[in-house]
């Protein structure tokens, strides 16, 4: 209920200007973001990597509408690739789909992201995939499919939240799929997405429990946790080792857990956005936690 | 909620005696169940068969321990299947595995189902599997798989509460499967089972849709008017007509709504269970319902 109300609030355009040009949002955006610049993104991934943390590169913006933004977008991806090797940190890159022209030229963004799938691994590491609104489920799905066979190192991100995902997922079992599992963030129906808290959690375990038998190396991302606890013995029960699966969390929340659990030799790699269109992040991260909302309110009326 | 504390506590062998034992637990049980004898069912059947709506078959009792009793339980359905036979009414025959050793001989257990299922098809209707406890799930798709291609004809009963069976049914999809989608009624976790009544609608309502578009003729169990209306308008939308799917309903329960249905042209079937082992079947009918529950406590208290 908070995140449909909230997101809805948040899409008002007075609304949306009220609180982007506030000078009050900048210690909130400072928070959860790195900064405007590649280079701020580059720098707190640096840090991460100081503490055995890893980094989830990710240059915020979605929903591009021409070619010419999707071209622009794949550029600043290709520039952060380049950036990674020049620096040597530790991160994955992550990238919306919707942002490389998925709307409107499928074959277009699928020859994007095996353009970036093969610049990752010829530095060593791997893309992600972010899963966006449900409208975009089919089509990102069938971009990963048609990339898994050539790039079996890309992690597509799924939504515990989805009714769909069980099935999504059971479709693949055959390609032993690797997963990112997150609850999800939009605003979206009772029909397509479980509602209530209790419900998505235990989705969320079931999905877990499921991605250790079926999937590769699953990432599990949450701050939540009982689901990190419940994914370690579920992980322990499955017999899969620490090495056999990843932990991941958003930059700025929760970092007490997420160094105990890298002090603790759990794999770790946080979320790291960075870049000026901050704002639907920033507005997903205050509609689904309570706690970042009261950290935003008192930062707003508290000065 | 209600559905697991009052599962639990009938549960109590107290309480059952309590309960079986009562005088005045006479009427409801003959609300919800034909009677003790074969005849009782054949005589309800007829009656509903007179108002266009044909029957369900079901011998309660489940969960036998040993091969004698699955073997009793096999000729009971075969003498079922013959007096259909000689009474030409029209009824379907539906099982419980765990009647037929499900849980101690599975290959036995699928013996007996392609016996009954050979039958039931040489007089011109068809088997209907019940889905049990979460435990038999596996298996009990184990069994339809086993015996899919040579009976097509067989139902499966699939619950929507049931977190897995989104994904049970996608990895059917390739055999078009036959299935009575129900809400599910046994007291399960929330790890296993969705457990509030707008998720589990919710649910039931995506699954509807999954069915008319990937399975055959789906019957919809259920007793929920939304859902009803949901499942017409989806088919509508699929263009599937009244002739593509079937709606199911249990014995005295909303008999109204069965009958309006009926009369507006819907293909409609009534569970109709007969039988002494009524108590676990009345159990979970007044937990799923509370105007059951209701109903049963005012002949219990009201005389």
């Amino acid at each position: 209920m908070l995140t449909r109300s909230l997101m809805s609030v948040s899409e008002r355009p007075r609304v949306k200007s009220l609180i982007m040009d506030h000078r009050l949002s900048r210690p909130v955006v400072e928070r959860f973001v790195a900064g405007n610049g590649l280079e701020d993104a580059v720098g707190a991934i640096t840090k991460l990597n100081g503490s055995g943390i890893g980094g989830i590169l990710d240059l915020l913006g979605e929903g591009v509408s021409d070619p010419k933004g999707a071209s622009q977008a794949a550029d600043e991806h290709l520039a952060s690739i380049k950036r990674i090797e020049e620096t040597g940190i530790d991160t994955t890159v992550t990238i919306k789909l919707t942002q490389l022209g998925l709307a409107f030229d499928k074959a277009g963004c699928i020859d994007y992201v095996r353009q970036l799938a093969t610049e990752a691994r010829s530095i060593g590491t791997h893309i992600e995939i972010d899963m966006e609104q449900s409208p975009f489920v089919g089509d990102t799905l069938e971009v990963y499919r048609a990339l898994q066979a050539d790039f079996e190192d890309i992690r597509l991100a799924v939504q515990a939240y989805l009714r769909r995902t069980p099935a999504d997922l059971q479709t693949m079992a055959g390609l032993r799929p690797k997963i990112r599992l997150i609850k999800g963030a939009y605003s979206e129906s009772p029909e397509v997405a479980v509602q209530k808290k209790g419900e998505i959690d235990a989705q969320f375990a079931w999905l877990t429990d499921w991605l250790l038998a079926n999937g590769k190396d699953p990432a599990i991302g949450t701050h939540d946790g009982a689901l990190i606890d419940h994914c370690i013995e579920s992980a322990g029960r499955a017999g899969v080792g620490k090495e056999g699966f990843e932990l991941q969390f958003l930059y700025g929340i929760r970092r007490d857990l997420q160094q105990r659990l890298a002090d603790q030799g759990y794999r770790t790699r946080v979320y790291v956005p960075f870049g000026s269109a901050w704002y639907p992040y920033l507005m997903r991260r205050m509609a689904e936690r309570p706690a970042n909302l009261r950290f935003f309110l008192r930062a707003l009326v508290g000065g």
